[in-house]
């Protein structure tokens, strides 16, 4: 029987960080599975993610205990995850079905290591896939009047279910300030194009104007600037002259969806450290 | 013995115009060896491309004349193109030698079905290179106060040499108005981006800062305005956070030789049709 | 209101032919939508595929009875087929879902343009999500002994449907020969590897022994000669040294559902003529 | 002034080898600015590549001296590598040029970081372009019955150029068996092919036979068996119907010489650890 868990770090850089860590590691015991570092010589700053292995059960709590005078020696942003331990999301959907359908059937079967705690969406369409896999499905309509209220409601539903990370599955709507910084770092994105192009909305009739000869998408974190939040993973399809903007859409939802899920896999295991507006991702 | 030529035609769509030009093809006893057409259904346009191979030789004069009717009867914009003529290229480069290298590699060796008439540049650096292979070098500098006198110049060089095709091998040079409408058509640049993201200057140092993970070229006709001609071809390579700008800059580089290397054999071999601000590659 | 047939042909290569057929189409008041042609030159095989549209419907024994001299004229093999006509599928699956799920998903979302017949199996597991669906699910277990039984039943189920075209969405039994024989060319399979590499059992574990650094897929026509018919479509996925037999199941079942799907779609579509043990792929 | 070292290492798995070596360098006052590790599960080994700036020089002795005792308490094959001492490459030859002109172009722009000693060529086609970059050129003919000969004036010119890493640039010679046994580890080919399908001779040819859409090349270390070496790098290149072997021949060489450049410069960095037939690469 053995016992994982990730470590989590991203602190200035300085001499002897590896050296203090991987001798707590070793002192208690725990073997480093896989490990990823990475210095920003321009900031200065270091990230690391040690998967960790302890033949003997860690109280988390005390994991972190022990760790804290190492963590506050060098100014440490830091968490010991159990990797036992589910993250629970909610996905917010609209009307289309393939970002969801997908990321249900790798949740299903295990490829994405997490609890879905529920399913919100602004149209009906899809309740019978979600009930479908035991799933709650919340209708919640959002007008431009009622925005606010909308996203009210939307948070009581994720606080009740100890949301942790949300995944906006291509859902069609602009979220409240408020909103995406109370969750920041935790809201997940998908956009139908290769970012920064194509900003904003109906990006596969935009690259179908622009001819473009590649069209791509882009997951990210969610801020209050529109499609402007940290970019986590993109990809690209090949498109050529033939191809008429519904084209675009049938084959840029294929990237959609294995764009997205690469992302909240990732997240999900805690290979990404938001670092400014960029990411470091220790794929 | 077999002679090549292309036939190239734009004209609006209507019914038969494959029948009248297979007809002819066939009249005259030629086969067709590789054919292309595409039907834009939105503007009604119609495109196409044929290679054929007559067992007899063609002169180019009495082949369109013999064909002018039909080009005529439905409005064709229209070429045949004797194979064996081969396009003068002008080659406009600043300092970086990587596309240059590429491009003249591939000419010596000949994948590159053309004559290389010059290479004219605003520094110094590329001579020998260039006239080791045998070509002249023309140095031109370009200043801020200067900039047309200097385009003048460039002009009567490619007309003294009845320069047919000229590609701006990352000539770090904006081109006057006139000179673009000049050679419209004619003129390929390969800017070091995914456009439209980053055009203008420094494009790879505004992706790092953007933090994308993917970076890209793309070769495009040049117009009157920066960076927003039709684009001819496109590619990327995938980055991450460990790369540096130097780093984006080097991955970048063998993108863009190779995205420019096939924008130019497409253009040499007459695969390119432009449709207001788009293409159709026939490649 | 308009009419969309397609016509496919291969036929010895040969001065004319275009010209004779776009002269029928013509005649028939018939525009070319869509036209690929190929000419081999080893071979002197000529391949070509029209989506041609009539303003006026067209019986498709009256079209095929009025195209006939031309055909025969030219050896062609040939056929019109009207793009109303959806193509039968049987689908034929063991315990793994991901391909079965992504088909079914692209043929609920009109991605896929035929009907399915119905899904038969050698295991009961994937039952409840094919019936949710609507279909009719097959349980015929194949054992060693009664393989040739087995694949008898089978060959009953798809007759008293019509199925035009049979799909191995991994399943992962070896066909007898008389039944690929029977079903040549409207067989299709899906092979976890970069064929010719790693045919027959555990191409992942073989490719991990092996070392490589991409991992692939191959949709590909069934022979009596296992993984080795007419390749359709293949693509890859780089890996690592980090990654574990496992990892390359996970990643590779991304690129076999894509790869699949893109064979059945194009097989539906008419855009693939079988040329010896190769394939012309008009995509 | 900051001084760079790689500290290499392949050794059994233990608890403790990254915080002893860690607490190393942190006393040595270094700095670890880019760090990879990687842990076997299944042979329980350790791969780990740091690299180290150090504020003060360091004796590449020294240093080695005073880390012996940690290497030898974990068993552990290693190497402290000054990035400042170049490696010494010979390059050898045949008749074609694309992977030479493209090393050369990448050595004459420090892309490669190494001397190249001298090139070595069973023809005379290559000697004016290689002593146009001032580098020494051996014609060595090989013929079958005077191969061992050969060869062995090919390993005097190379130890008297002190000469650390051999490129088969596609040198179409297969190697004595002594030959590849002395320089194991330290000879890398480009096999034009994406191994290990179609290993041996004419790959392309054997690929057009085949109809595989994807066509590919192979970076691996040489070892007694043809083609069958530890795999460093590979990639592919998309092919149609329409392609032919010439055609592959021209699209897979520019695959060949970016996939043969990057095992390259990986080796010169010391980014590969070779692990039974296969290798660790920290890219």
């Amino acid at each position: 029987m053995s016992y994982d868990y990730r470590l989590v770090v991203a602190c200035p850089d300085q001499v002897g960080i590896v050296a203090k860590v991987s001798a707590f590691i070793a002192a208690h015991s725990g073997s480093i599975i896989e490990a990823s570092q990475h210095s920003d010589l321009t900031s200065e700053s270091f990230f690391m993610r040690y998967e960790v292995r302890f033949e003997q059960p860690q109280s988390q709590a005390q994991l972190s205990e022990a760790f804290r005078p190492i963590a506050e020696s060098f100014e440490m942003e830091w968490r010991w995850q159990d990797t036992l331990q589910k993250r629970r999301v909610a996905i917010l959907v609209s009307r289309q079905s393939h970002c969801l359908v997908d990321l249900l059937y790798r949740w299903a079967t295990n490829e994405l290591n997490c609890e879905i705690a529920c399913v919100i969406a602004n149209h009906e369409d899809l309740r019978s896939l979600v009930e479908w896999h035991g799933l709650e499905y919340h209708y919640i309509p959002v007008t431009a009047a009622e925005r606010d209220s909308a996203f009210t409601r939307i948070e009581q539903i994720i606080e009740a279910r100890a949301v942790d990370t949300i995944v906006l599955a291509r859902y069609m709507q602009i979220l409240p300030s408020w909103f995406c910084e109370r969750y920041q770092g935790r809201t997940i994105n998908i956009h139908h194009s290769f970012l920064p192009s194509f900003a904003g909305a109906r990006p596969y009739h935009q690259a179908f104007e622009r001819g473009v000869k590649l069209i791509g998408a882009t997951c990210h974190y969610v801020t209050d600037e529109l499609d402007a939040g940290p970019i986590i993973e993109q990809d690209i399809q090949r498109v050529t002259h033939c191809h008429t903007p519904d084209d675009l859409v049938r084959l840029g939802s294929d990237v959609e969806k294995s764009v997205l899920a690469r992302g909240v896999r990732w997240h999900l295991q805690d290979r990404i450290l938001i670092q400014g507006n960029k990411t470091v991702v220790f794929a």
